[in-house]
C-alpha cells in the first residue's frame, strides 16, 4: 500500500500545527514508497535550505528502510558509513540528519516524512514523530 | 523586499575597493532573497575557484538564514552538521566557509553577498562585512 | 576479454541464493571491464538505497582495479584518501564500502560485481566472494 | 599566453616516458589557463579511475591557482578547507590530491598537467614534476 494525497496533505497538517504551536517554522515532505514526492509545504519564514533537507530526509528514510534519527552517529570517522555526507541533487538527495521518518499504517511501511527547520534535526524528528503512525 | 541590481552593484564596487586596497583579487556575487544571482565581478587574477566559491558563499548564506562563518565549525567530526561539505553545482553551490553574508536593509535581509579569493575565509569575511549593512 | 550477459546472471543468481539462504535481500550489479553495467537484480524487500550503491560498488572496483574491501580504512582522516566519500551519480557512482568485487576468469579481470543490502558491508563482501572466481 | 597542443603533446610524453621508465601505468591530462582540457593520455593497464582524476588534478590545479600537492593536509578535521573533498564531475572536477601541478613558460602560468595511476599522489606529483616549468 502506498499513502495517498489525502493521508499525506494530513500528516504535513499536524506536523505544521505542532511546529506553529512551538513557534517554529518547518519545510514538510511526504514520499511514496518509491521514494517519490507526493506533498510539500514550507511554511512561511523556513529557510531556503529546508526545501532540499525535507525533501532529502524522506527520501532518505525511505531508502534506507529506517528513520533518519542515527544516521549522525554511523557516519562519524571510523564508524561503518564515514565518508556518507550530505548530497544535495533535487528530490533524490541523501540527507544523514534526523528528520526523515517513515510513515506507517499498522505494520506497513506505505512512505515517509521529512521535517527540516527547527534548531536542530532531533527536533526536526520530534515534531514529526507523532505523525508517523498512521490508522 | 528584494536588492536591485543597482544596489548589488554598489555592494560589489566597494568591497573591490576594500579588497584592491588590500592588495588581494577576490570575486564577488550577489544574490537576492530567492537565492538567485544579481550580479557577479571577478576582479583580474582571481583564481578560477572563486567563481563557484564566491556565488556558492552568497547561496549558502540566504539558504541557511545566516553568515556562513560559523559553518566550518559545525560541520566537524562530532558537530552537528559533520557529513555536510563543499558542493559545487554552479549557482546552487553549498559552500560552507566564511565569506557569505546577510545583507539587511535595516532589520530587513533583502540578499546575501559571497566573497571568494583572500588568503583564508576569515579575510573573505572581513572584506564583505563593511558592505552588509545596507541603507 | 569481457563478461557476457549469460555468465553475469549466472553471477548474480548465485549471489542472491547464498543471500536467500542467510535470509537477507540484496541487490547485485555485474560491470564489464569498461565500468558499463550488464545485469542487475534486486530482491524483493532490498532498500532502494541499495540499487545506487550496488552498481556504483562494481563500478568502484573496477575502476579502482581492486576490490572496495580496503577503501572505508584508506578514506579516515589522515589515511591517504581521506576526502574520498560516497558519491551517488546513477550509474557512475563511488562507493567506498566492501562489497565491491572483481571478477576473474583465470588470472583475468573480466568484469566486478557489487553487492548491497546485508547488514553491514563486509558481509555484503562475503556473500560476493564465493563468485568473484569464475571458470 | 596559453599552451598549445603541440606543448601539451611533448609534456604528456615526457610524462609517460618517465612512468613508464618507473613501470608504472599513468593517465596525463593538460589543460590550459581556462582549465579546459587541451590534451590527455591513459597508457595501457591505468585503471579507470585515473581518466576523471587525472583531468580533475590539471583543472583543480588551475583553479586554485598552486599545485595541488598540499591539499590534503589542508582538507583534514580541523584544517581550513575540512568539508572540501573528491567531487567527481567529469572535467571540472576537484581532487584534492597531490599530482596537479601549474605548468610555467618562465614564471608565466600556461596550463596545467594532472597525474593519476602511481600507487601514491606523492609519485603521481614526482613523475610530473620534472615537466612543470617548460622552456
Amino acid at each position: 500500500m502506498n499513502i495517498t494525497l489525502e493521508l499525506a496533505n494530513e500528516v504535513i497538517a499536524a506536523v505544521q500545527w505542532r511546529a506553529q504551536y512551538e513557534g517554529i517554522a518547518v519545510a514538510c515532505a511526504v514520499v511514496d514508497t518509491g521514494g517519490n514526492l507526493v506533498a510539500f509545504g514550507r511554511m512561511d519564514g523556513a529557510n531556503l535550505i529546508t526545501i532540499d533537507t525535507a525533501i532529502g530526509k524522506a527520501f532518505t528514510a525511505i531508502s534506507i528502510g529506517a528513520d533518519t534519527v542515527g544516521l549522525s552517529a554511523a557516519i562519524q570517522p571510523g564508524a561503518p558509513l564515514f565518508g556518507t555526507g550530505l548530497t544535495l541533487a533535487g528530490s533524490r538527495s541523501f540527507v544523514p540528519y534526523a528528520g526523515g521518518l517513515l510513515l506507517r499504517s499498522g505494520d506497513e511501511v506505505i512512505g515517509a516524512l521529512g521535517v527540516s527547520g527547527a534548531a536542530s534535526s532531533e527536533v526536526d524528528h520530534e515534531i514529526g514523530a507523532p505523525s508517523a503512525q498512521l490508522p
